[in-house]
């Protein structure tokens, strides 16, 4: 039987929230076992690009990355944001390590060739180091990844935190049996989007399909589960969609 | 015989100047065997703060950390300047990672206490853990260390470069034939202030003295050079005082 590992992804609107943290934080702490911490942090860079009179930029939802952004993502995610985590963690007894792609070289990426939009120095994901991230998790270490990687010819890339924990976690599943955990705004995949108790429990794919032909599942809940699906189909043993205080693996909806 | 290490340790204004900084990397690339770098950054973390509207304030060289202001340095020691160097040691093919203290809990420190001035967020080190370092370094990896720790409870702290690279270079001397460079901005301690070849090629205890008394070292070389004989004093082996486009352990003064 394969040992355990769990994958915690959690966006900027927690992050930023010292209530809602310091909650994600407990949770994190008592999960027992190996697992690893993905963090966001967009809106936090927003903050820190207009205080220095910045602007950002977005697209579809995603942030347009020129050279004075990558700045400030470099400094907000990697730094502010990852190192705040990093302390708190270990200040709960749990011994975090602070990663960006670039740090042991754990994910590469390349700038997003340019289509109808240059989204600048974003990375898309070439691969995740599963051997170095399981020698630091086998010697007691806890990974808390920022969504930040490289290009290996020296330069840092911006890189969807959503993405860095499923590749991640399928990086990881050749090595262990994961549970990858997005921690979200809803309990989990409402059945009905104005009864926030109808969660649904369970997810299969032909569900997924239904569901989205019902208009049950729409938005930006639909590349949220495909990306929940590409994980399975790579290895990950379950996805769990849930609240950042509701991360026992217990509550939210499953995806198998 | 004990293996040997090399601590190299660059200051703020030669991490701000982009001919200098690839030099230095250049420079420690060539270095063979186990490595660890040690940055600062101050320039550029005044430069931020003054675009973000905060005031650095300076007593006798040293910066009064208040909250905002650790906000920045954790940004841009721990973010901006940790993680470009990382990168960049990637391209090179030396397996960088970037550490602050609270990474991996490798240097705790606590809050310096207030004595006639408060310098606010200011860790002085309690203990560098030269064991999980040297498990990174015989890993394979070249920890890349920014001027941070933190208390174990929490919270971040700013802690100067030069004391983190001499502790470290300390920690490591239990396992290691340590040397320990500092980059400075002269090819060494010179004879003649005006001559900048009149480098010392090596000085000891006996010599310093008398340097001292007859005016030879003054001003800020004098912490400077105690806090080599202190490291000398804990077991590094040889600390050596040279330009940062100089690191090969052939140039500079030899303090032993």
């Amino acid at each position: 039987m394969r040992e355990k590992i769990t994958v915690v992804k959690v966006g900027g609107a927690v992050v930023e929230d010292e209530a809602k943290l310091a909650r994600l934080l407990c949770g994190f702490c008592d999960i027992e076992g190996r697992k690893v911490l993905v963090h966001g942090g967009g809106r936090r860079a927003t903050q820190v690009a207009a205080q220095l009179g910045i602007e950002s930029k977005m697209v579809n939802g995603r942030r347009i990355t020129d050279e004075q952004m990558l700045g400030v993502v470099t400094m907000v995610y990697g730094g502010l944001v990852n190192k705040n985590i990093v302390a708190r963690l270990q200040a709960c007894g749990v011994n975090a390590l602070g990663l960006t792609g670039a740090d042991m070289d754990v994910i590469r990426s390349h700038k997003r060739p340019v289509k109808d939009i240059d989204y600048g120095f974003v990375g898309d994901v070439e691969r995740v180091d599963g051997d170095k991230l399981r020698m630091l998790v086998e010697s007691g270490v806890t990974p808390v990844m920022a969504p930040l990687t490289h290009d290996g010819k020296g330069t840092m890339l911006n890189t969807n935190a959503d993405t860095i924990a499923g590749e991640t976690a399928k990086a990881l599943a050749a090595h262990y049996d994961v549970t990858l955990i997005f921690c979200f705004e809803k309990k989990g995949v409402l059945a009905d989007p104005d009864n926030d108790n109808s969660v649904i429990a369970e997810i299969t794919r032909p569900d997924f399909g239904r569901y989205v032909a019902d208009g049950t599942v729409a938005g930006g809940m639909i590349p949220k589960l495909e990306n929940a699906f590409g994980a399975i189909d790579a290895g990950v043993e379950r996805v769990i969609i849930t609240l950042a205080d509701a991360i026992d693996g217990k509550h939210g909806t499953v995806i198998r």
